[in-house]
């Protein structure tokens, strides 16, 4: 397995990159391609005693910052590590890539050097989020502000194959979100979605309301990427409110510490499960290679986990499982017409 | 101060509404007129000891129940206990008119028997939110699924109102949810109406990530109503799965258990600070009449606490201040063209 990594995405690159990778080589036994400044690279290695041994540096001169336009990477920012990063994927120099850069320039990126898997209209960023019990996969997160019907389908047929073979969900549940259960809810693209999802094969459960999705609506979660984007933020933050609440609580008074003590390593590990940028990255799902986006705050520990789901994809061959489906679906189509 | 009140609508009617009534009489010294079945409502009131002093009873004959399609309330139920009360607050026979039923159907019946305030287009749902500190204004939260940029304008506008008089937050900073803090972030709707917000006299802080919404991102958050509606169930589900991880963590052990004994009041106090149906109702903002949709479970004390929210809402005049605004925009864009 060889990975190829964005070594200056996201808004601790190099450092947390570099350290990822490292623990990755180590506990993973994968091989690692680090594209960015190669003197930059070399120094920060040397400086944090960061061993590249089963690491090959790839020189990039640039840089796509948070601030670039998604389209810069085709253009002024096409010599920065990710679309360098990007071609080498393209040209079989590694199995997968790796980045915590800008979303936006990852989606166009791979969507023009890597491509669409063919029939796949859009590809989407698929995170895997913790539920009540278990993990659902969101799907558009945030690639696709505008989509169309046919497209929200594609999502759910893309997200049961992935819950299936990387999360080994049998038989995957797969939701559309809404604001009520009944078929005509929701906009003309939902009561469409509806319906094409309705006839497919998938185990399509219906509309699911916010309200149950965090708690065990379904295993994968279609959605427009305006609305996934609103979800999984939402998600986040409200987290982070009520984990403060908590600590509110248990810093009231001398006797709410003395519990806070006392549940202290319960607390950490739940708040570190119900942290979904743990889980590691979200698959661009749709595109003909392996690509991942990694949170762009991620850390050492959770860059190695991005990477170690996107071996998962790898050796679950996700892409080439889309390819035939998507391909299967066109074929059945065509006998029909 | 004189309430009508949809005895039949939601879950727990009529039983838990009355007493909510009783309540508030006794506590607020409102005037009730209790909207449903006669018969009923007495025998209710006979069994369960409620003293139906203070409120007057308002024979209906007909139940919208939540299956029935919101424009029966014009057709088939129009004798129901929901359009009864919602004509009697036409006529003026009380100050405000409180349901928990069906919330389509109280949206259409109030617009089309109690009448929008001049000038505005839509009117909104409009639920009031615990954040990390104080509360938000959520607008609109779901009686519109397809908006236009001039409505998502005007909800900042009124739920600025709102704020500034009923919750008494001073100089409300509107927010307009969004995927991204740009002004180009978003649908074509979110970026138009980001210009309309942006160059109106509101205090317009731009764009709000759904992440920063449940933290302190805006005083009002403005959204179309699937937008909107997706992120107030989603605060409920959220709310619900973590205190549950909670009650998880809390019954893990010996040691954990005695924990929880020490902080069950802290936890329960917090619990329902976070239920946003604890704080009452949500009034439909935009109707030239005080109109409030208690939550569909609502018990005795949250419709008791939906029916204060009303009494303040007659009191602060958000009726007319809307209507003065609204007109006040009108003329002097008329005196610009």
């Amino acid at each position: 397995m060889k990975i190829i990594v964005d070594a200056f995405g996201g808004d601790n690159a190099p450092l947390e990159i570099m350290k990822g990778a490292e623990i990755a080589v180590r506990e993973l036994g994968y091989e690692m391609i680090l594209v960015g400044n190669q003197e930059v690279i070399e120094k920060v290695a040397a400086e944090n005693s960061i061993s590249l041994d089963g690491m090959e540096v790839v020189h990039a001169d640039d840089v796509i910052t948070m601030e670039d336009a998604p389209t810069s990477i085709m253009k002024s920012k096409k010599e920065s590590s990710m679309a360098k990063g990007l071609r080498l994927l393209k040209e079989g120099k590694g199995d997968a890539f790796v980045s915590a850069g800008n979303s936006g320039a990852l989606a166009v990126g791979a969507t023009l050097i890597v491509r669409r898997i063919q029939g796949v209209k859009r590809c989407a960023f698929a995170p895997v989020i913790p539920k009540d019990k278990g993990y659902f996969m969101l799907m558009d997160s945030g690639a696709n502000v505008e989509c169309r019907p046919e497209m929200l389908r594609q999502f759910g047929v893309m997200g049961s194959i992935y819950m299936k073979n990387v999360m080994t969900v049998h038989n995957p549940r797969v939701g559309l979100a809404n604001i009520g259960v009944e078929p005509t809810k929701g906009t003309e693209l939902y009561q469409e979605a509806y319906k094409l999802l309705k006839a497919s094969n998938l185990n399509f459960v219906g509309n699911v309301e916010a309200r149950e999705i965090p708690l065990d609506g379904a295993d994968v979660i279609v959605a427009d990427g305006f609305t996934g984007n609103i979800i999984i933020k939402f998600y986040e933050g409200m987290a982070k409110a009520l984990f403060g609440k908590f600590k509110e609580v248990l810093m009231k008074n001398a006797k709410t510490k003395i519990a806070a003590m006392m549940i202290k390593p319960e607390l950490k590990a739940l708040k570190k499960q119900s942290d979904y940028k743990e889980y590691g990255g979200a698959p661009l799902i749709g595109i003909s290679k392996p690509v991942f986006k990694a949170h762009g705050s991620a850390d050492a520990k959770t860059f190695k986990n991005a990477v170690r789901l996107a071996g998962e994809y790898v050796k679950r061959n996700v892409v080439e499982l889309i390819t035939s489906e998507i391909k299967s679906e066109k074929d059945s189509e065509e006998e029909d017409n």
